[in-house]
């Protein structure tokens, strides 16, 4: 662990840039979350743009300066629109990243998923640890869209779990975010630990579909394993500011207004990141 | 009136359940009120999973420990696997819950409920008393999707609305809830209503989503009376906790807080429920 | 400039014919911000019906007081069914307004809205700059929903906005509401200029549906002008009420809060409008 490697002016400078240049970031995501993502793009200056039907997100996607996509609440025609919008992306070298959800429950989701990404060769994957060993061709079976307790990133399967992440990431190119209590991201090269974060985040909905277009808008910046790093860290500490709340309802709403608030003081005095080699 | 004859333990007891079991509640429901359907689910301890696409539903629902659908905001898409996954929620004896939001001013909605219940079985029906009485057969034409006003359940309307729901109960085998000032329970033996709730609650959009999840949710622990008034009871209760916020959106804040954090005591405090025979 | 000659009693009479009407308003609108929108019409006292599927729309909109559409996060499904209902509201005579939302940015959203313009002649068209200049005709190209920095009403282009304004009223017999720091209403006979409202409103999705919503509410009156300057005033000042928030999603709890809670005098204090001759 030597956390005098991490460039932390450089991922919080991410933040600026975001704050000047008003990115506009085409999110195709569930409906589940969709005004809590548009609400989180902007609450961190970026443009939403959550247009999804299949004649115009190609144009949408090549005015953009990042896409996001998300598997959550699949449909026909966000699959359909997914995929144009990833080839789109890629062809324009737009940067890009899919959350994953629901791969380790869903067969229809996994193959759609292993197709966008041999296709669409994204910047970042991300998904929880039982979604990214069912990417990675583990057979997993999950009940429902949260980890299975075997796969959660612990102490003990810390190195197998950064394995796998890591062995992801070479394989498909891409840089890996694997969500939990324990973060873990790596674009096969360098790999990070993240322990923000607090066990209310999992009691609302949607924060990792929020997770994602909070790193897709970092991701205009181009720099993609600062943006992964920083957007990762800011939910988590973020998460952890909103503490205190009294009940689910006003938790999401401190989570959201300290996303929209936070300094780069708070994320300096408590981001808990390790680089592992 | 016999307060006595009802198990408040018992009813009390599901709540526990549900905090340790974690149940898998498989939600497909309009989009309008999605958001919040799946934050109550998960502010009692639930996992929801709002699944829609017809290839997956099915193993979903097999997977789950109960099934809510709603017929708010229909789509064709919804319909289809709405149909898919209650006749596998039958075949699999996994209890089911169908909100008939809308059949008394949808022949559209009205013909694929009929159509639903006579081929799911669903464990509980939930409507106002104007859909109620357009699911038993009576001719009733509303404008939009509130009760009409001459079917409210009122003192002088409580004997014949309680003879619909009974009766509808009886037809179906399914237990009805007639929701509103006064609600109505029954499963075809025992009948209660409950005087819970505050006229709030008719001021922000969703509150009958949101009870139908929390219903379903407490319906995992398949004691299907005895949930259906346990969700009567805590969406009513917490919404009399919320009474006095600033405006619309910090009362429906308030809601969804009170939910989370209700505690047994406030239940016998001032649950208002008698036994009808 | 003559302030005198805007009747603002008769303006705030029809919060009250809302009240005592609790008028039915139809509206289909994008899954963003659907339910911010349904719980709008909700705080005035209207009844909101979001329902969508076109083979109940028809019907449903004929029972209605007002419809809405909006082309955010348009769909091939949604398309024909807000055209069905625009031309049974043309039939019924029943007032609508259409949110023309990313026009500027969609050649497909710019021809349907062409379209519904020519064959639903809605009562009020709704837009920001760029969406109002693409719609009379002009090449406007945008990156993303908000206006292109070039056609902000501003002290240079007050003029010249107006007189488009104007001109797309007279030309397609509508009353254009045109949306920004300064606000633009014109039905071609008087123009009005309304400079009410906070940069806030900017940093959450959804405050331009819910206008169009509100503005809907207030239409059922069928005063046309006045609810199109009524829904302009109420967003603008309960959005200078919500100042002062902690983060944006604590403005957006105080926006509708505000917008259930607005006092007339409130308006009567706060309000900045001008006819323009």
């Amino acid at each position: 662990m030597k956390e005098k490697e991490i460039d932390l002016n450089k991922i919080l400078a991410i933040r600026n840039k975001v704050i000047l240049d008003k990115p506009l970031i085409h999110c195709i995501t569930n409906h589940i979350s969709i005004n809590d993502c548009a609400n989180i793009v902007l609450s961190v200056y970026g443009q939403p743009m959550m247009a999804e039907h299949y004649k115009e997100v190609s144009d949408i996607t090549a005015s953009s300066d990042a896409l996001a996509v998300n598997l959550g609440n699949i449909t026909d025609d966000r699959m359909k629109s997914i995929m144009i919008s990833g080839k789109r992306a890629y062809e324009e070298k737009i940067p890009s990243i899919i959350d994953i959800v629901g791969v380790s429950c869903s067969k229809l989701r996994l193959d759609f998923a292993i197709d966008f990404i041999d296709k669409c060769k994204p910047s970042i994957i991300k998904g929880n640890m039982s979604e990214i060993k069912a990417i990675f061709g583990l057979d997993i079976k999950s009940k429902g869209i949260d980890v299975n307790d075997e796969d959660i990133t612990s102490d003990e399967t810390l190195n197998n779990n950064i394995f796998i992440v890591k062995s992801l990431a070479l394989k498909t190119n891409s840089t890996v975010v694997s969500t939990g209590a324990i973060d873990i991201i790596s674009d096969g090269k360098e790999s990070y630990i993240i322990k923000n974060g607090c066990k209310e985040l999992s009691r609302i909905t949607g924060t990792g579909c929020m997770l994602n277009v909070l790193i897709a808008t970092y991701l205009s910046s181009r720099d993609i394993i600062n943006s992964a790093i920083l957007g990762t860290v800011v939910m988590g500490i973020s998460g952890e500011l909103s503490k205190g709340a009294k009940g689910t309802a006003s938790f999401k709403i401190n989570l959201i207004d300290n996303i929209s608030t936070i300094k780069d003081e708070d994320i300096l005095d408590k981001i808990k990141i390790s680089v592992v080699k």
